[in-house]
């Protein structure tokens, strides 16, 4: 049976001698990694994870985040990444909704994690997994490894729950999606053909490593018994350093990353002759920076991965031999990857005719379990097997999806899915807003931005900055409007009376096409 | 849920209207061969074939062969593909043990089929899957499908058996090797890097689809809605005219199809420019036909591929870049697929050292469930989901694999597997035969060839032509002695009373290598 523990003792079978993780001056084989997992495994049990319960991780990336994901898998729990940029608020309410036993944080997360502690009743223990002093009210990650004798791999694994994966809700609340050890493999192992990662690959995580799209490269890179380098948060300097010095052969990135190595100093001057492949995906890729990206480092080779949490989360992918044939098929999120399954579904909930845009549906077993305590929200979204995207777009005769908008009603902003819904309900609680309506806008460098429409109280008053920062209190800062247009008619509405969003969007996107994807 | 039916349909969306089998001038889009699968499982679910109930294939290779094998899984049966070169008696047992309902046949064994059904209790219907006249006493392949409306997929698949496939036994009778929906599926997903298949791929039929290196081959291809072109049975003139002429991209070929190939006066002058990979397995591929192959064709990619029926069976393999790296490497059996585990194991049952040889022991999502109605010999080779493979071997620093012996009594020749102890029970029926032993020798074009040493009865006489003619009644031809040594002496034996081959073989090994892989 496939289990996430499995993984890692397969590749300390694989590559027991090769280097596993390197963070911050630290390194370990695999099999020291194994042994480190174990014993913190076993300190996890006896807190009482076992059976699902849950763990959940508040940190940038590092070799130990890697460790504790494996460790939690070892003693039969499951996973929770909270989103670093989430503000208090968010993630109580993650930690209330999924109830974990344990939290492990960093010297980053440090005061959020106490207060957090202390408001979330289902925790008996936090582990501080960083350098800096421990709290008193914590205990020190190395010295509990330490103390601890290595525990058995439980026999947990194949549909079995292994993460639960936070993303924005269309209602406003966050969804948990549910993803098992089978999901989590079958993601990355559809991916290995365009990978293409071998156990002398060294991965970079530059990406935050909560984010499912990191854990899809990084299991790639388990699959393989390849190295793991960890950057603690994304630079553009930081990263082409690795590139240089670390001997980087893989990355993921979402695009406005990649954006940002272009545009450094250093872009050409940096040697990234071992760098193989980058992977990306997240949100849509301006032509332009793929074009720049190709341009200068044409020994790399660029794969797209399009998908969601729900697919844990590769859908499709765009090859390195596509992207060198260019044309329009750069425009395209690639084809199925070897476990994916895609139909494009019309309103009337049949299938449609090649060519002829409908809504992206895809099953196989990278299909999330369902979102945790959400029946009604999984029924929805999860159908005999298929999960239905919110996406639109349609087929070409040789399988290429092309995404040509999002169902849903969810901006992507930097490689962040932002639900308008819940950026309106934060708005709503100002007083003197009336009614109001979100919307995405170009945003050259994160793909779309978070724009916000609002109708004022007659006789109150409000400037862009104080709605602006009361939202803030409420939601994370990639979440709140970067600005705000203030009207006075009502908002367009729909025959239905829903607003009409395609009509407010159009005095920003006229004479550029939204491509989402 | 991962079953054969919805690999099927799988491709079928991914590539409707691309080419999905064309052998002897008929051709079937993937939409057309899902209606006709559909179909034929409607025909076979009203004999009964339904919850694992066997169907029995006795045929040269053809797209009937492929859709028929489909067919089987989607009406929720089991397929067992019989073994062209056995003859009669060998094919009976195989049928006796597996007690399939229907039995399917081409012209070339029709002969065999009368008499298997008349002596097969369990049959109840042959259907004749060819384009000469059906017999009285068989359906018509074409006029059942065209009577038939489709039949809706059986929901089985996962750890479902989906197949028997029969190889020789140690004990002299042949074991049918079971293997799930999820273990066909997986050999092949484990494998896609190093296939490097694509929709527009046409993978050749060139070794018997009854093999089940053939499976894995067709299974990547299917995995794709690559096209499938069948040759009804093998010749160095028909691979060469389909690789000119129908634009092949993909083949699975035993090393001797290879040797034919170099051979053939047309080898050089052949047009091979859409031929992007051989892979190559089953039985040990000679150093200076490797040579030959990368020099005359140096834009094709070879890929080795190791295993056994046990693991559907892909264990490791040698890459295109692995091969063009060439040296030591070129002697390996190359690193895990994507879904393998490897462990060596010494004769204390404890992993050996790296770089140690002990038995090679493969775990993974494509490991047999068992042997069908075996289950001592099941325990025997199937422990904690580990296959015991039989084959000695060591991995080096790099995690590659070096076969460098077989610990189970069995010669390869020319890619199909001989156990000894079936050749010596078939030679000691003889009445002139007081003992025997039998062995495998170097042979140019199939690697082995199985020699047997006899010692005569005093006082009685025979010649080696009537030893083998005796032993042609029993066995396959693959299986017969191709020389025979008589001796006076008794066989050399071990403390424990074993006799010792190593000392039988040594005269035709000295100064060559046994690398058998």
């Amino acid at each position: 049976m496939i289990s996430m523990q499995g993984l890692i003792e397969r590749a300390a079978r694989l590559n027991p001698q090769g280097m596993a993780t390197r963070c911050r001056g630290r390194e370990q084989t695999w099999e020291s990694l194994l042994q480190r997992v174990a014993k913190l495994a076993a300190a996890l049990r006896a807190t009482g994870i076992e059976d699902g319960e849950r763990v959940a991780l508040l940190s940038l990336n590092s070799d130990r985040y890697y460790e504790s994901v494996f460790a939690t898998c070892w003693a039969g729990g499951c996973v929770v990444p909270l989103n670093t940029r989430w503000v208090e608020a968010e993630n109580a309410y993650a930690l209330n909704d999924s109830a974990p036993l344990v939290l492990l944080f960093d010297d980053s997360f440090s005061e959020q994690a106490r207060h957090l502690q202390a408001h979330c009743p289902s925790l008996r223990a936090a582990i501080h997994m960083d350098d800096g002093a421990t709290p008193d009210w914590a205990t020190d990650y190395e010295e509990t490894i330490a103390a601890q004798a290595p525990l058995a791999p439980s026999r947990r694994g194949g549909e079995a729950m292994a993460g639960i994966f936070y993303t924005g809700g269309t209602t406003g609340f966050p969804k948990g999606v549910m993803q098992s050890h089978r999901g989590l493999w079958a993601s990355a192992i559809g991916a290995t053909q365009q990978f293409g990662m071998q156990p002398e690959s060294v991965y970079l995580h530059a990406a935050p490593m909560f984010h499912i799209a990191d854990f899809a490269g990084s299991m790639g890179a388990t699959l393989q018994g390849a190295g793991h380098i960890m950057l603690p948060s994304f630079s553009a300097e930081a990263a082409l350093g690795a590139f240089a010095g670390d001997g980087i052969t893989h990355t993921l990135m979402v695009p406005s990353m990649i954006k940002m190595l272009l545009a450094h100093p250093a872009a050409s001057s940096t040697d990234i002759s071992s760098v193989q492949r980058i992977i990306y995906g997240a949100s849509p890729m301006p032509a332009a920076t793929l074009e720049r990206c190709m341009d200068l480092w044409p020994s790399v080779g660029l794969v797209q991965a399009y998908g969601q949490t729900e697919l844990a989360p590769i859908a499709t992918l765009l090859s390195v031999e596509d992207h060198r044939a260019g044309g329009e098929r750069l425009r395209s999120a690639g084809r199925p990857s070897a476990v994916s399954e895609l139909r494009i579904v019309g309103e009337d909930g049949n299938d449609c005719p090649r060519g002829e845009s409908g809504e992206v549906v895809v099953r196989g077993p990278q299909a999330m379990l369902g979102y945790w305590n959400k029946p009604e929200q999984t029924a929805e979204a999860l159908q005999d097997g298929w999960v239905f995207t919110g996406d639109a777009g349609f087929v070409d005769e040789h399988g290429y999806l092309f995404i040509v908008d999002r169902v849903k009603d969810m901006i992507v902003s930097g490689g962040e899915n932002v639900y308008t819904t819940e950026v309106e309900n934060a708005l709503m609680t100002h007083p003197a807003v009336q009614d109001c309506a979100v919307i995405g806008i170009p945003h050259e460098e994160w793909g779309e931005a978070v724009h916000a429409i609002v109708i004022l109280r007659p006789g109150t008053g409000a400037a862009e900055g104080d709605l602006i920062a009361h939202c803030r209190k409420q939601i994370a800062g990639y979440k709140l409007p970067k600005g705000i247009t203030f009207r006075e008619e009502p908002l367009p509405l729909s025959g239905a009376g829903k607003v009409l969003k395609t009509e407010l969007r159009k005095p920003w996107w006229e004479g550029r096409g939204r491509n989402v994807n």
